[in-house]
């Protein structure tokens, strides 16, 4: 098979001025900061001296004006919402640790603050959060509601006569659990719980509540367990907080889109109790957003070190006595090859979520909100997903250096393993996606509940979705041709991936519309269809993405590079899902085996360009200081 | 879809009962050792903590005799080759850097000496192993030569003057590298290194090598470093060994293949340097069966800690407004039992296994010896690889609690990761196999390169494998049928896992046969369909060790769950790799479709089982005393 050419040498800051794109001045920046030692790795740190490094570190970023990007220009911010998110991104090229603290300081904990206070919580706080001279936690989790928030159990109950709220955990389910910052370093915490007033339930609510004293001990009220040594990520204080009939002022309310009068009456500018939390909910996507794309500067970390060591490394011998570049065997490249491929695909759809996040308008459609929420939600899975398997095959591919310490590939693994899990369980959000697609994103999205995916699909015309496109016909030619060169023609490629999400998501509506009778039992025969639809929705975003980045590359020789790599992300994901395409009749079985062959020639022709595009990324080099790669 | 049924209550014990199998009463005793408290998992300690708390366990075993199972009696020993794996196979259950430190002591340093040594070596060390009266090293890897051990470069030069070997390491390269016992409490060493004597060079040979001295400071001519820490294990103490000319007597050379008179004469049973060296490997088969066995051991206990989670967590509600127990929804059936099925048939597998090794008449015949080091190659990198990726789905099944390192699947996790590059880097050993598949086990096993496979191969008939068998014709007419049934037919389960192996091995073989141009070239393009061959070899004999194992059930309630837990173990294995199968004619369309459902089926049919599918695997319960399992 003839695979199309690639430029013998490609300059590698034309590749980064395609991945930089539109931050790229702060990328820059961001990168020289981390370059400094007090930004070194926590390779033999033990739990304290780590969890210390981390707040100094901390305290280093906020120096610069970065931290406040996302916080209004009022309280001394930059008003740069994607800005704020990138700079988060590319933390993740350092200790995760650090990126984590951050994100919990001025992501989660500020981002709250400004998104669901009003004026008096700005002016109080805002300044002190970026300047961390106020650490604080975002406590919503609970031990008993990790995905299912709408239904946390701590209650924060309004007693008019003191003009107080008194929050109370009822049982042990409903400790706030895993709370970033609470272990040692957070003073105050946002505290999600039902707010009861006038005997009434009116939902989840956000309440501003001090959980230490100047002294450091817990205010009364406040009981706070430490986490203690998890897989990774152990500069970071997790906590637990319980709470015991504790007192509150009023004021403590983020009150933006609720709040109670000092006589108990409640007011709000949305009516449903549940559309209102997940309007809440919405504002704070950036924190999704942010642990995405440091999930893919993770993943890029690994794959330079994998690729540089996969190109010293030599094992057994040519028959001419000369020792063999591990890199050049075919079964090292499916190892690294096709995941790096796919980190380039994902890292500009990440960008691409990020300039959507930073350009929608205040006062858009809510079905432009739901959108973006919706895309946030499935990226977030995928880079998460894509970085637990990449930095696991990385580790593997690097053998017992992999797994010491000091190569650096032990620490990325156990630090991101969580990633799948926080912010958002990834099937979940794949639900949520799903749930997206066949609601159309304009109605009923305040319920996370998958049944509520059922009841509703079962009541409703599905509507957009179904209609039919193009796609399905022009596949269906290409399937019928002989002509091998369709394996790398764009549009074959674009309109497979836009005939599956559709074909897929029609069979989902076609099976959820029956759930009239037992919801549960029909959601939950459906749900690996459900999940299929998520994926294979978020997979065609992405590959839209990608052919729109090499649009923008100026440089010839990086273009032809990258409509390689692009070539191998879309092949790779279709081998992958090749029984699908062959159970519906996308694919012969014999274009079928010649996706495999294509993938294996793609291997082989990138190759010689594996270094230039992993170091394209240009991660800080003290992060790539592993002494398993001195020559 | 109709799956057959499985019985309301199944006894746990009786499914034990199998599973226990031959060595059960063995089984029990190292159950009721390691229930022991002396024997609790590690949570939080650090290196050196950890290292002294496993090396006193490490003595506390020595008080049983157990650790001297695989020796002869004649040194205390109990001359159980199968009692012996079957004993490190259950240390799997709890701390794995006491299996591993185990395994260095008793299995590698002990085999060592004992199945590469003479009597005088025996006398002199065996009992004094086996009571931890002495701590030894295995030092074969190399920083340079992991996998291709063939090419170590450190030598043993025979000074016939002063009768001395001088063992030397020429370069950094040939620094002995990850050393277990070797950074803290080991004093002998077994190091392998080129013999010279004469001026010839006469292949790699071990030698016994004091690296400590009585007061515990390396000895002369050694410098020791200490790898530090790991992702896991760290309960080992791992180190680097380099040699400066150092001195050793004549009789350090382990001698019962290769020896050295006094004059500096070498003489050998068999002449070929290659071919001794893998004979010499040979013998040390029991490290990786150990291992394979271990990797299922710790695969087990992370599956009842997940299914034990599994039915207590509840998340979101049904429309009744109780909340579903997290076990009841399919995706989360489709992590965790298609794996625990695999499982099942793994441990089966490696039953049969450790049965062949320990039955296995010391003068078989060469090619029955071959294939059962191929069995063990191809079981150990699949046990290794399942056990990676199932721990890793049980964390994820588990959310953030299971990434807590108190509720014990982090550590899992990460003591478990390097199994799959350990005793054999998997991806190598499956190349083995499926050269030993090639060679029908009979002749030039004695080098691991996988070009050599190439060479050889081109070289030769390619024999017994290419004959036909009835299976494929079975398979063409059970694909036509319409017959629903056949998705439970185990007849069309067997036939279809032969039929795959005999095809794949048939490609391969013709693809090898061009190599005689470009050997590298032409090994390198067919490697993905060699490393398809190895899986699709170890996938057949594991199904058919599970339909003999059911064969030996008695309780016939078990035995029909047995059969539907075989069921999801074939089926799954088959809808994994459906895409093949369509490629190859050998499903259709609607009948790979019918895989599916009939997983998903089976999936609903077991999860009420699922219970006490973990529970009869009988992992002591202080391994599974993770908080969040209580009620």
């Amino acid at each position: 098979m003839e695979t199309p050419p690639v430029p013998a040498k490609v300059d590698q800051d034309a590749v980064t001025a395609v991945l930089d794109g539109r931050w790229s001045e702060l990328r820059r920046g961001v990168r020289a900061q981390m370059s400094g030692e007090q930004f070194r790795d926590p390779v033999d740190l033990d739990i304290e001296p780590h969890r210390a490094q981390v707040l100094e570190q901390l305290r280093e970023l906020a120096r610069t004006d970065r931290p406040g990007l996302g916080f209004d220009k009022a309280y001394g911010g930059g008003s740069d919402v994607g800005g704020s998110v990138i700079a988060f991104e590319m933390l993740g090229f350092g200790d995760l640790s650090l990126m984590v603290k951050a994100g919990v300081q001025w992501g989660l904990f500020g981002g709250a603050v400004q998104l669901l206070g009003t004026e008096r919580h700005h002016e109080r706080y805002l300044r002190r959060i970026k300047d961390v001279d106020l650490l604080g936690c975002f406590a919503m989790t609970e031990h008993g509601h990790g995905s299912d928030v709408q239904h946390l159990r701590t209650t924060a109950t309004y007693a008019p006569g003191r003009g107080e709220f008194v929050l109370h955990s009822p049982d042990e389910g409903a400790t706030k659990e895993y709370i970033g910052n609470a272990a040692r370093d957070g003073h105050l915490a946002v505290v999600f719980a039902q707010l009861v007033t006038q005997g009434e339930s009116r939902g989840v609510h956000a309440f501003l509540v001090p959980i230490r004293g100047e002294d450091g001990e817990p205010a009364p009220g406040v009981r706070i367990e430490d986490c203690g040594r998890k897989a990774g990520l152990n500069g970071v204080d997790n906590g637990r907080l319980t709470f015991t009939q504790m007192r509150v002022p009023r004021d403590a309310l983020l009150n933006r889109f609720g709040d109670v009068a000092e006589d108990g009456t409640y007011a709000s500018p949305i009516e449903s109790d549940g559309r209102r939390f997940f309007t809440m909910l919405g504002t704070l996507i950036r924190g999704r957003v942010s642990v995405g794309g440091s999930a893919g500067s993770a993943t890029k970390r690994a794959l330079a070190l994998a690729v540089r060591y996969a190109e010293l490394r030599r094992q057994f011998s040519k028959p001419d006595g000369e020792e063999v570049v591990i890199l050049d065997y075919l079964g090292h490249q499916r190892k690294l090859l096709p995941a790096l491929a796919k980190t380039y695909a994902l890292h500009f759809a990440q960008e691409g979520l990020v300039a959507k996040l930073h350009d929608i308008a205040p006062d858009a459609p809510e079905e432009e909100q739901r959108e973006l929420e919706s895309y946030a939600a499935g990226l977030k899975a995928a880079n998460t997903w894509h970085a637990t398997h990449t930095i696991q095959a990385a580790r593997e591919a690097c053998g017992g250096s992999g797994y010491l310490s000091e190569n650096l590939l032990a620490g990325l693994k156990a630090d991101t393993d969580v990633f799948t899990t926080f912010e958002g369980d990834n099937t979940v959000l794949m639900q949520l996606v799903a749930k997206g697609l066949l609601t159309s994103y304009k109605e009923h999205f305040e319920d996370l509940s998958p049944l509520a995916t059922a009841r509703f699909v079962a009541e409703q015309l599905v509507g957009a979705v179904i209609e039919r496109t193009a796609a399905r016909k022009v596949v269906e030619r290409l399937t019928e041709a002989d002509d091998g060169d369709v394996l790398f023609d764009r549009e074959w490629h674009l309109k497979l991936f836009e005939d599956r999400e559709e074909h897929v998501l029609e069979g989902v509506a076609n099976r959820l519309r029956k759930a009239g009778k037992d919801p549960f039992g029909v959601f939950n025969a459906a749900q690996d269809h459900v999940l299929r639809a998520g994926h294979a929705h978020v997979d065609r975003l992405v590959l839209e993405a990608f052919v729109a980045a090499i649009g923008r590359c100026e440089d010839a020789e990086a273009k032809v590079l990258l409509e390689r790599v692009c070539d191998l992300y879309a092949l790779s994901n279709i081998e992958a899902d090749r029984a699908w395409f062959l159970e519906h009749g996308r694919l012969t079985a014999g274009r079928s085996k010649a996706v495999i062959a294509a993938v294996n020639a793609l291997c082989a022709d990138l190759r010689p360009h594996a270094r230039t595009l992993v170091d394209a990324f240009a991660v800080p080099e003290q992060f790539l200081a592993a002494p398993m790669l001195r020559p």
